[in-house]
């Protein structure tokens, strides 16, 4: 039950967007350059921090739909998102980003605890200046979506497709594209 | 040392701000409708609520500069905004902000703390389904930006006048006019 009345059938953070459409907006736009818009990492890089900072918050829907939206940038590999949430360290992608998640574990715990030769380490792994950035926002960010969305008890979805249905709309059109604001209905098929 | 080369002279946020315009455009437009735009709590009290969450996140540039714009809405009280850092339950504040505050130091460790109990506590003390929301959104959002200015390692002056003279602006244009952008040089005076 959400702690105020949310529209039925709204799922997650959609539900407290649709009744404040007014904070919804830099919130949805701040997603869309974060996370889609042209960087030297891809989308599939970023929503893996996304999708790892958010299960670190344990926050369930945030862990899904971002790690859904991860694993279609990604063709589908549902196994390599799980096996960043579990350890980055041992997932198979590049020690840059091995990198940029250590930094994004710091920054969900306590921006203080992000050590310069953590940046150093980044760095000589070909990190840029504006990708070291762009990983600490992201994580400072999700810190702040997933208590909008746990700290109003939102509705997370337990059917796995409606989380599916809302990434594929993501990788589509990306975060702002009206319609995000629609219920889904029960039973509702992709 | 910030962790990546911002422009000298511009102090905490706003160094990252001037790195990344594009993100720095929705960050300042939430602010500004989360702690100015028409609301039934003033803007005086949303900026404890600011504040009171980036001191329980031991952000010294956030709790300093939003300690300093509460103060100056709230004619000039220093020792209230104080009281209200060290314990918001024995502070001269309505019974319906120290509800509030109560939400937002859930929310600041971790959104699912925040009860239901806590909620209608709110409501019986008056406050709205609106006041609420913004409530939590504030709390999340300083969550970010505290992780924001810590993660980066960005300039904390420890010249009071800086902080002042912030606090006047934002009292005076808000958060978005331009202008927030201009280092201070070294001995500025208001």
């Amino acid at each position: 039950m959400p702690h105020i009345p949310f529209e039925p059938g709204v799922p997650g953070i959609r539900g407290p967007m649709v009744f404040r459409p007014e904070t919804a907006k830099p919130l949805r736009q701040l997603a869309e350059i974060l996370l889609r818009a042209e960087s030297t990492l891809t989308p599939g890089e970023r929503e893996l921090i996304a999708t790892y900072v958010s299960a670190l918050n344990d926050c369930h829907y945030c862990q899904t739909v971002h790690g859904c939206t991860a694993a279609a940038y990604l063709g589908g590999d549902d196994a390599l998102v799980e096996a960043v949430k579990r350890n980055p360290g041992e997932a198979e992608i590049s020690e840059k980003l091995k990198a940029l998640l250590a930094i994004a574990a710091r920054v969900q715990r306590d921006g203080k605890l992000v050590r310069a030769e953590d940046v150093e380490r980044a760095r000589a792994l070909g990190a840029t200046d504006l990708e070291i950035h762009d990983t600490v926002l992201i994580a400072a960010a999700f810190c702040m979506y997933n208590r909008y969305v746990d700290g109003l008890a939102t509705w997370a979805p337990e059917q796995d497709h409606i989380y599916r249905n809302m990434a594929n709309r993501v990788v589509t059109v990306g975060y702002t594209q009206p319609g995000w604001e629609k219920p889904f209905s029960e039973g509702q098929t992709v």
